[in-house]
């Protein structure tokens, strides 16, 4: 098991960076299958997070991995008095770990369950099509507090990220997981949204998830990526597009890697929905890009400075106002 | 011309799968000419639609399906009291079937009215790029009741999906049409919203229209499918994304073909607007995967009876509550 | 520098297509870096805009035009009284020229700025990977203005269409830049939006941005367009898809280039947003193909006087009403 390095400025909140569950190299051979537990917990002012451990729930909840052919048997034991499941996007899992109250999918107060998610590559169908594999970046998320559709659950914070790679994709060096939930980033707004990091030039993995009943776009300042499975164009006459801003509305997720400060240099880069009076109310957070070395990039520390103490509440522009 | 197998479970409201059209097989040489006539109809409760023969209008309208290349000649007869027309996305017209009052393309009261749409393969252009064909998932719908812009028609269910393949393109066993349009599925909330049937790996191909004034998105369980015209991957390398949740919103379309429970098992399978305010509001149906004889598998009625009894008007979560 | 050419029919809004800047022609090397001058400028009615030449400002601004591999130097002169900045979409810059207060680059009342604009080509990574270009259909805004995020620089009108080209491109003959932001399209209601204009069979480029609060999506009558970086497909296995209608949601831009009335003759299309309230609200405008000679074809001036007497205030459908 894998676990991906962590990264927190001081004063950011805990949970950024949820540990993430490498469960295969890629010189592995498929089909291994993998136990792991989660822990549903009630944590501090009302939310709910999934953990590896005991007393470890974070929100969003752990990051986890696994690679084409493989197999997540995970039993989660919920510690809570709510009913609650773990649902995913983009493995297969048959009826019983559906998630779903329709499928009779779910953990009872106190109970514990297993569910069982399997992937698989792509299958060649007739006329030159393929059936697509799993690999993608996908997401979990609870199915059963609060109504049919888990929409307490996801409001309260039982919610992570789930990568499915083929082999032979590139492994990143740093993984974040950006969650745009009604008008918060994973459950915090702005200056509490997390401060991700990574040193000039490393490869970072960013998974992108949207959840609740508003619509998001996703914006990185200074960093732009292909609109493909990775995040970059499978070959030199690829025609995929660029983007550096992309939808993400309930239930959808994707990813990317990037080199952290390519081209662009170290600093302090924004992220943060584009819709205005989601960002304007406190939907972004920064992404610190430091020096090869560690150290803070010249100017840095006044740009989070200045986000530390912005309030986010937005201020009016009384001149122009006598133009309207 | 051929027409797709109705599948439909007692109780559930008629008109979910509207008969295709299939105007040319794909041995069939490019370029013929079909002439339908659709008959636009009053319905109970203030519901308008479509038919291909009198009297037999459904909501939404015949699934229409043409080859590349082919041309649809459409008899379009408004036995109603309201202006309408038809509006095709996808295809070719020219101004006098636009179907829009802009271009004075509409049916008065009562009139008949000929609409043309014609289809082609893509066409190359220079420096290796080429223009794209008519291939594709479409839709057509009224442009002229209540509004310049149908508002009133697409509020009232005159729209349905139309196909446009390639030769070539693999054929699916059964066809869906599935429209979201403000709160409703194909104009139904749940339970009343259409439970799709297909046996153990049957070919399946789902056609997902977006209206109205209000964003969604399409996500169905246990199920995916690849970002690209057909749902499928064109080669062994094609980097398109795996998708099980896309944004179904205003005039926009898609589809793709899955092999029913195909690595997930036969079973009942939720498709919804994964917005939480709508999937809770009733914005859900089913997939039902029966066993490869066409037995109910183990469960399924047990998920039917749930879903036919619940009310989705959502329940509190009392306990939850005084922790927030 | 390439001025594009201007299109205006009589009794549309100035502004309507700006001048494009194009600054490399494909034969040229990559690496050159062009130096330009945009002036910020306070217009009627409480608007501002981006302009080539002082006293020339536009709503949308100038389009600018780069190839991979080039710089674009601009010298910002912010002629008004208020915060402002320019801040890109797609290209690669520094935290000096980021545009954004966080990284304390703005222009104060009066002051002038250079903003430096970086681009490059793609660049193989492992694993078969690329690292994608900078080339596409982008946008620049101002960051500033109002808010840290610009939202009132973006309401008032201060937003530009950015195309980076690959060497090798097909050129357009003629350019479109089309915004949707609120309920308008370049800061017009209809009548008032803008009339573009083409001869049958010239290749047209549509550069569309989406910006502010709500949700959008770009149709266009008559015409579609494959959901890649250019419009086009890349080759003729090539499985994008063909669409006519995407979202253009706050902070996203996509581009195609189209041939006028290809295959379905000269006349008057409509592009509008298709979020019923909104193209009903008056968010439409035309797109006017004329014939090969130049001339009106037919019926297309009883269709431009339509749309310039329509209201756009919506009208009920009385008989309609008694059946809900």
């Amino acid at each position: 098991m894998r676990v991906s390095r962590r990264s927190m400025l001081a004063g950011t909140a805990a949970g950024v960076l949820a540990p993430a569950v490498g469960l295969a190299g890629p010189a592995e051979a498929a089909g291994l299958t993998r136990r792991i537990t989660i822990y549903a917990e009630a944590l501090p002012n009302g939310r709910y997070g999934y953990g590896l451990e005991p007393g470890k729930a974070t929100v969003p909840g752990p990051l986890l991995e696994i690679y084409e052919g493989d197999t997540l048997e995970i039993e989660l034991v919920n510690t809570t008095d709510q009913r609650l499941s773990i649902h995913p996007h983009g493995v297969n899992y048959d009826t019983a770990s559906d998630g779903a109250p329709l499928n009779a999918s779910f953990n009872n107060p106190r109970e514990t369950r297993t569910y069982t998610w399997r992937t698989r590559a792509r299958a060649e169908a007739s006329g030159g099509f393929w059936m697509p594999g799993s690999a993608g970046y996908w997401h979990y998320h609870d199915h059963a507090m609060g109504t049919d559709h888990g929409t307490a659950g996801l409001a309260r914070g039982l919610y992570g990220g789930l990568i499915v790679r083929k082999r032979g994709d590139l492994l990143p060096s740093k993984q974040y997981t950006v969650v745009f939930n009604e008008m918060m980033i994973n459950h915090e707004m702005a200056p509490n949204t997390p401060i991700l990091e990574a040193r000039l030039g490393e490869r970072v993995e960013w998974v992108c998830i949207g959840y609740g009943s508003l619509p998001h776009t996703f914006h990185l300042h200074g960093h732009r990526w292909a609109d493909t499975r990775t995040g970059m164009l499978s070959s030199a006459t690829d025609n995929a597009q660029t983007v550096d801003n992309k939808n993400l509305d309930p239930g959808s997720s994707f990813g990317f890697q990037i080199l952290a400060g390519d081209g662009v240099g170290p600093g302090v880069w924004m992220y943060h929905c584009h819709v205005q009076t989601h960002s304007d109310g406190g939907m972004v957070g920064l992404f610190l890009v430091r020096n090869p070395d560690g150290s803070l990039p010249d100017g840095a520390q006044d740009a989070i400075d200045r986000f530390k103490q912005h309030d986010h509440s937005g201020h009016e522009m009384p001149e122009a106002r006598t133009h309207a």
